[in-house]
């Protein structure tokens, strides 16, 4: 029988459908990159990208030439632009806002084929610490509302090149589905003085059946109403509503939590494509008469990281429901990531 | 410059940047069907699929048996099952119900190639009446509150075959993009005693950059925020909430427009996958102990077709936000549309 289930955090209804499962053409490979030509991403090819923003390189290599370890870039096809006041405006019935914004490329390393997965666990610590300065940085912007990290593995996650690498987006909007989390963590906060995710964890915790590893720092979950297969999620046990700010331990733990889920969905699922966001606090900016009305609402957030490999596509359902239909519970998706033997020296 | 532009009705916010379309690797062509063999929705193979729930066919056919023009079919990979009471509890800070509900498949016509665009306008306007007539007795059944009705043309539309069909699930609560435009459209009427869709269309008409056609009963508009390249909207001119009891004219009317859009798409974006979804007001059970909190809004709102191809993916970005990014205007959307030479006799 399938059963419904509620997302607590994104307020949605996702139908756990396990039979639908067996259908012919469903789980099918998806499409590879066509053969590679010329990578911008590639050491030797610096001038192919916009100048750089921030490098992690030798001293006494000269920036936008080879040497570099990690590489941050403005997005050559930004979707929004840095130049400009923002400029809000009614039209009718209708608002708009031109499009200020930041959106850079980081590259995670200068090898063309190098798997996040493969990476060591100090390079990994090192590109999180280069993301929470990017996000930092950005984030002192008093245009931006939000900075918003993501990462598109793979043609079918909507990459449109295989060098691996991970984009970020500030936008002068909070995102509706962190608007979503923040109003729902407010309201349990409200209600119960406690972290609605510090509460999921503890449940998790206890039931197990969902849990695909935890450390001292870390808990990695299969969501109770995962709207894909395999969708994880990366929670910090400690209570934290700002990875930017996140210390080095934590930092350093990611890198290790990271690396061996990676390894296993790269195992187990023979390397899909896949996409990984990260959901953090919006931008505070202390002056009253800026206050923005989701500054409020930061401090009850629970950073975290949420990761899904692309089986299946989205169709006709989900467009026209915003509910999902997920062939694979989650308790399967935990049970399967947990057992994968995985062959790297931890 | 991008430009951000905010969905009355889903409340979102779309960046429009049509630079960005520009890059490579966008708008390619998506992936055909591999190579067919056995097609279960094909004339000859009736006892491929379970027992059909109605078919259009000649007096003296036997159900089940060739000779149909329109048959509908439960879905052999029901995501949602018929059988049994609604079931709800809580389980810990989780909620859940049983899958209980409906999951219909109508097979548009015999033929295993006919393409929608390319069927008659007498057998448009059948297959119309159909899905009124399913929607209606489904949404007698006290159990579900929403019968959601949709199209999935093509793999990367997510159609698992290619034999023109529509699928229809019945469920047990009410869909989150019906329930947000529910309440949008309250909100306006108890501001303004006017329905929001009506206020749109009528903008829309004295603007004239989004409209890709207007008759005297359905507008086609390219959406002022379209979350994707050469998404479409199809209005009924006269404020109506209900799909199911639209009077005949209206669904001859429909027929002629559905005709036309589909063509002018074929023609000018090369048949694309494509999704279709109907937006109609949630069931409404006239049972004061069982009454839905959606039943009161039913009669704001304004049914329409929302229509899409689906030539870009969707990527970490709108995964991440909830947000989307467009490299199309709709404006541009809308007069690539309208410019199109079709060549079938109206």
């Amino acid at each position: 029988m399938p059963e419904l289930r509620h997302d607590p955090l994104q307020k949605l209804w996702v139908i756990i459908s396990t039979e639908r499962g067996q259908r012919p053409m469903d789980m099918k490979k998806l499409e590879e990159f066509p053969e590679h030509e010329f990578c911008p991403f590639c050491a030797g090819n610096e001038n192919a990208t916009p100048a750089e923003l921030y490098a992690v390189r030798p001293e006494g290599t000269l920036p936008n030439s080879p040497g570099w370890e990690l590489r941050v870039v403005p997005n050559k096809y930004p979707a929004l632009r840095i130049e400009g006041e923002l400029d809000r405006r009614g039209r009718g019935i209708y608002d708009q806002m031109n499009g200020i914004g930041a959106h850079e490329v980081i590259i995670e390393s200068p090898d063309h084929d190098l798997h996040l997965a493969d990476m060591s666990i100090a390079h990994l610590a090192r590109l999180f610490s280069v993301y929470q300065r990017r996000i930092l940085d950005l984030s002192q912007d008093r245009r931006f509302k939000y900075v918003l990290l993501f990462k598109n593995h793979g043609l079918s996650a909507g990459a449109s090149l295989v060098h691996s690498h991970t984009q970020i987006v500030a936008t002068p909007v909070t995102p509706r589905t962190i608007a979503i989390e923040l109003e729902v963590a407010r309201q349990h906060h409200q209600l119960k003085e406690r972290c609605i995710f510090c509460d999921i964890i503890q449940q998790e915790l206890l039931e197990g059946s969902r849990l695909v590893s935890q450390g001292d720092e870390f808990v990695v979950l299969a969501p109770y109403a995962s709207r894909f297969p395999f969708e994880l999620a990366i929670y910090p046990r400690q209570h934290h509503y700002d990875f930017a700010s996140a210390p080095e331990n934590v930092i350093q733990a990611l890198a290790v939590t990271l690396k061996d889920i990676l390894s296993r969905m790269r195992i187990g699922l023979e390397n899909p494509p896949f996409n990984c966001v990260l959901h953090t606090a919006p931008n505070i900016h202390h002056e009253p008469r800026r206050s923005n009305y989701w500054d409020t609402l930061v401090y009850d957030f629970h950073w975290h990281l949420e990761l899904f490999p692309r089986l299946t596509r989205v169709a006709g359902f989900e467009w026209g429901s915003g509910y999902y239909i997920n062939t694979t519970a989650p308790e399967d998706a935990a049970r399967f990531l947990r057992e994968i033997q995985i062959g790297y020296d931890k």
